[in-house]
């Protein structure tokens, strides 16, 4: 009898997606039966042209609206308590999340808080939080995302930031799973260039990580179905995704920054964030989001342009990327064939060899202005240790990875990284 | 301003595959809180050793069962009146399908008739019925297929026959759609070759008229969200599915009919069904499946070896792809670049011209026992117009259609399938 994993799951949000779309909103909260909804927005995406349309499209179904824009870029503990705390006072029925992956993850932080009780700590991943789940049903959540990157709007996790404990955590259950997805190309139009290169880097990054991720079946077989992991390594259903959000990062990253008028590569690369999100909802990511936690976390020095400036903070996709050329050169053993696929899927033509990936990798940064190497953060040599120590907390991704790297693996990434290499 | 539609939406089924996979029936309906469940299964899957497994896992999980097995393969007005009364009596806060598409339909129905009230035909799409919607949440629905066929797992449609207006037509809104699908290959390890065959020339065919279906964007722009069909027409999400599905169709197909034993065939089967059931339940089907409606629907003498031989008719599947030579020879005008790559996903190599489609298709549907043309379920030159006219009836299909087919086109297609061109 094998021990091995049998089974994968796969499960999508809803998307509804288009030009426009988001004025569909109250329709759609209409639809699930809400009356009083918490509008969880990025405060530059109301002030923008494009969030007063959404706004009004609620008020014109005749549903109550309460605002909630005190949104970290990067959210921390004491962030998401606050729009827990605000949740709990204004007991919406439902939630719209207007913005990046930030908004998206504080308004499912809010809703899981505000439906389930308890404190936050409760219900983040061990060995950091208590690793609670939840038992009772989140409020219908309508995440519209305004950047092409996270892919929160189609998982089931959101991220924060515990500068007390020098590490990133997250919060990761299928009820967190927003309930549909509208991603509506205009509301990309004004991002800044950089803030669509780090999104763009971030979709590539996490939809190369789940396409070469550890394959499903060669897991041990969990105890029972509620201990499967929600990352199950790769499987034929999570491929397509990854390969097709690869594929269009590969075609439309380098458009949607250098133009910002142009709609289609906006949109496909808006596109492409969501459907990497199923993908990496059921394969999960690895050794570059490992690496990314505590490149961001550790280092509050660096301030990226197109930003908001209130606080110093590396871009997570920025974070992630900068570690992948070496993450890859690292996993090429696990499977030389897969890992050359990526990277035909990245640039389009037939490449072959260990630095092939990293070659593309780095030309695609290059080309959208991406930090190179960690050294542009701010890191040295001396920060290797505190950087491998974070990267070793993420047990959890680390176990998805082809090849299970160790601390000397790890080190030999961090410091390759330094130099973009 | 635009008058063409400008969005489109894409929905999957969560799905749990994999060897064994069903014997999490018991764990998932207590994850969704059920706790009086009707099992809805076909009586040959209940009988046999793969059925009693799934029952004991529910039982298990101290969930109460009522089992009802009174499936009509090809389901009536009546059949189904059968379900939703006993629905009515045992009032259940959760099914189960256990069995291949007209299971998972008349547990559709039952589901919606007991959540919602009112008589069937008031919800059966018009001009047959009375189109109403339903405006309560169903309970939770799980959907254990046991042929790789309809995707009825993966849909928001159930269809019914109505022997009294020599139809068929069908129930299609959102919310019929399963909660959950569990694809166990294990389940469809003891279908007979011919009833596998049907089945996966089903998914073929609907994955093909999907791949080939109208574009989204080149419809009129619907009045409002809720006025938008659920068969939208060709999407860049949609089409994933669906070429995946032709891929692994012309891959696996010829295998899973001739070796009942080749779990990897058989496995692939059942998913490229449930995935073409993604892609055909957001993008649609057309004319090969408007031409079945009358082909199953007037000749009521054929039965297929195979099938429960206590009525006669014409397997879904024989009756979809019968006409889809001749279909696909028709619509390539409108785009025969997409043809020809429809062919290639089949074929696995590059081929070219008006033919190749058609020529792939009744290769495949050879090699698989299928019958290649309308003679032999009975059909002669006299039958034709009546034939047009039922074909005609499925307006909400043709819509679909990359070219719009007049009866005189209509005629012509079901001319050229009454020899098997």
């Amino acid at each position: 009898m094998t021990t091995n994993e049998h089974l994968f799951t796969f499960e999508a949000t809803p998307v509804k997606f288009g030009p426009g779309a988001a004025l569909d909103t109250g329709w759609e909260l209409q639809r699930l039966g809400v009356k009083r909804v918490m509008v969880v927005a990025d405060p530059q995406v109301i002030a923008r042209e494009a969030g007063q349309p959404v706004l009004d499209s609620i008020r014109a179904a005749g549903i109550d609206v309460v605002t909630f824009t005190a949104i970290r870029v990067e959210p921390t503990l004491a962030s998401l308590e606050a729009a827990a705390a605000a949740a709990q006072d204004a007991q919406p029925d439902g939630f719209v999340a207007l913005g990046g992956g930030s908004t998206i993850d504080t308004a499912k932080v809010a809703n899981l808080m505000v439906s389930n009780g308890g404190q936050i700590m409760d219900y983040v991943n061990p060995p950091v939080g208590g690793g609670q789940r939840p038992d009772r049903p989140l409020r219908p959540l309508l995440a519209i995302p305004t950047t092409s990157g996270s892919g929160s709007e189609a998982t089931t996790v959101a991220i924060l930031d515990l500068p007390d404990l020098g590490v990133k955590s997250g919060i990761s259950h299928r009820l967190l799973r927003p309930t549909q997805a509208i991603v509506d190309p205009e509301l990309s139009a004004s991002a800044p260039a950089s803030v669509t290169a780090a999104a763009g880097l971030d979709v590539v990054c996490h939809a190369i990580e789940s396409y070469l991720s550890r394959p499903y079946h060669t897991r041990p077989r969990p105890a029972g179905p509620a201990e499967r992991p929600p990352y199950q390594g790769s499987n034929p259903v999570a491929d397509v995704w990854s390969a097709w959000a690869i594929e269009r990062g590969g075609r439309f990253l380098r458009r949607a920054v250098l133009h910002a008028g142009d709609t289609e590569a906006r949109g496909m690369m808006m596109l492409s964030a969501t459907m990497a999100g199923v993908g990496f909802g059921s394969a999960g990511v690895h050794i570059p989001h490992a690496c990314a936690y505590p490149v961001a976390g550790l280092r509050h020095e660096y301030r990226a342009p197109g930003y908001p400036q209130d606080h110093a903070f590396v871009p997570h996709g920025f974070s992630v990327i900068v570690t992948a050329p070496a993450a890859f050169r690292f996993t090429y053993q696990a499977d030389p064939a897969r890992h050359e696929h990526a990277a035909q899927l990245l640039t389009g033509r037939p490449v072959r060899g260990r630095e092939a990936l990293p070659d593309a990798l780095r030309a695609l940064m290059s080309e959208v202005g991406a930090p190179l190497s960690l050294r542009e953060f701010g890191y040295r040599e001396a920060d290797l240790p505190a950087l491998v120590e974070g990267a070793l907390k993420q047990q959890r991704l680390l176990a998805v990875a082809p090849v299970t790297p160790t601390a000397a693996d790890l080190k030999d990434i961090l410091r390759a990284a330094l130099d973009g290499a």
